[in-house]
């Protein structure tokens, strides 16, 4: 349309009060957003724990796993309780063995293999493995993939675990996934989400599918 | 020691005691996950939305991509409303340009901007490489990540959105990130978790750290 009709006008004019409100609306935002900003200056190694019983857990881990691979930084994989089938995850990372150090516990979900003597020795096999890289500053980013799991049976103990996560380097920073982290775990950590689940494919007839679930 | 004393023969029995129980428990649990494995056979592609104001949900997106790349499956990943600073998923995954197509949107957050005509006409264009690989069955699994922002913000259209995601080809899925998830598409997903913050190291003073938030 090349004339304007009073109505479009009108519209225009409305268009232009709810441009000005949002303009002043994200002009407040920004300023709460800038002073928040201004008041977080600290640099630190942190510890983030996703955990609940929603989808999301481990695929948050090894997306900021690749998040810091794109900044350059060394970064290692234990993976506790799953690893009985190689995972596209897993499958992916073992490209890049100089960026990303993988260690795959094995042996599948303990309800598979039901032998409580067995799953402890493996569980611990796979913390002197997250030990190790606890205790080497060249990794700047860990993933502990599932621990809590462990964890919640049992079969590491809580404190040990956050006493060699404390004594780690300070730049280091530290992912940790699965269900029912542990209270003082929690305590620990700088940083901790709930996954909670609204609703799964599986509860609606839909198996785990490549790519999304594993 | 290489003789037992009684004590330690006692206390093996109730290991004993311990590992019987442990077996009989998690046969159990075998047996409600085989059923539901039985249970739940359809393969088709799934909508998987993670929402809420915890941390992880960007960082899970990004982890199916990976994991869907390490079974070979072409990936699509179309950015809206972050942009103005390249992030660490951004720079690693357009090393595999042919594995993973990456759009972003540009410009920043909306606070930023103050700016509402620009921040649609781009959200607008974002939407449109977005259905551009909803129509092409050779992406396996896309990514819009903060497609939820720019829908509450009324940039998008929800029903142009969710009829343009039910119009893909069938064995696609996608997952779609950011706060405040209408419910609409809530209703349309298949898998939708809600990452609930627990606690948060920006709340410490710790500023966003690189290959953990950005």
């Amino acid at each position: 349309m090349t004339q304007e009709s009073p109505q479009s006008q009108s519209q225009s004019d409305a268009d232009d009060g709810r441009n000005e409100r949002h303009r002043a609306r994200m002009a407040r935002k920004k300023e709460v957003v800038d002073d928040k900003i201004a008041q977080a200056q600290r640099d630190c190694g942190v510890i983030v724990i996703t955990t609940g019983n929603g989808k999301g857990k481990s695929s948050s881990g090894f997306g900021m796993v690749v998040r810091a691979m794109g900044h350059g930084m060394k970064t290692g994989v234990v993976q506790f309780i799953k690893g009985a089938i190689p995972t596209g995850e897993e499958t992916f990372l073992r490209r890049f063995p100089s960026e990303c150090e993988f260690y795959v516990m094995g042996e599948g979900y303990t309800w598979e293999t039901q032998d409580r003597t067995r799953d402890i020795a493996k569980a611990e096999a796979a913390w002197e493995q997250a030990r190790r890289m606890l205790r080497d500053p060249s990794f700047a980013l860990v993933l502990f993939d599932e621990l809590n799991i462990a964890l919640k049976l049992g079969y590491l103990d809580v404190n040990t675990v956050i006493a060699d996560l404390q004594a780690r380097p300070a730049m280091q920073h530290v992912v940790i996934t699965g269900r029912g982290a542990p209270q003082a775990l929690i305590d620990a950590a700088d940083t901790v989400t709930d996954m909670t689940p609204v609703k799964h494919a599986f509860a609606q007839g839909i198996r785990a599918q490549a790519g999304v679930e594993m």
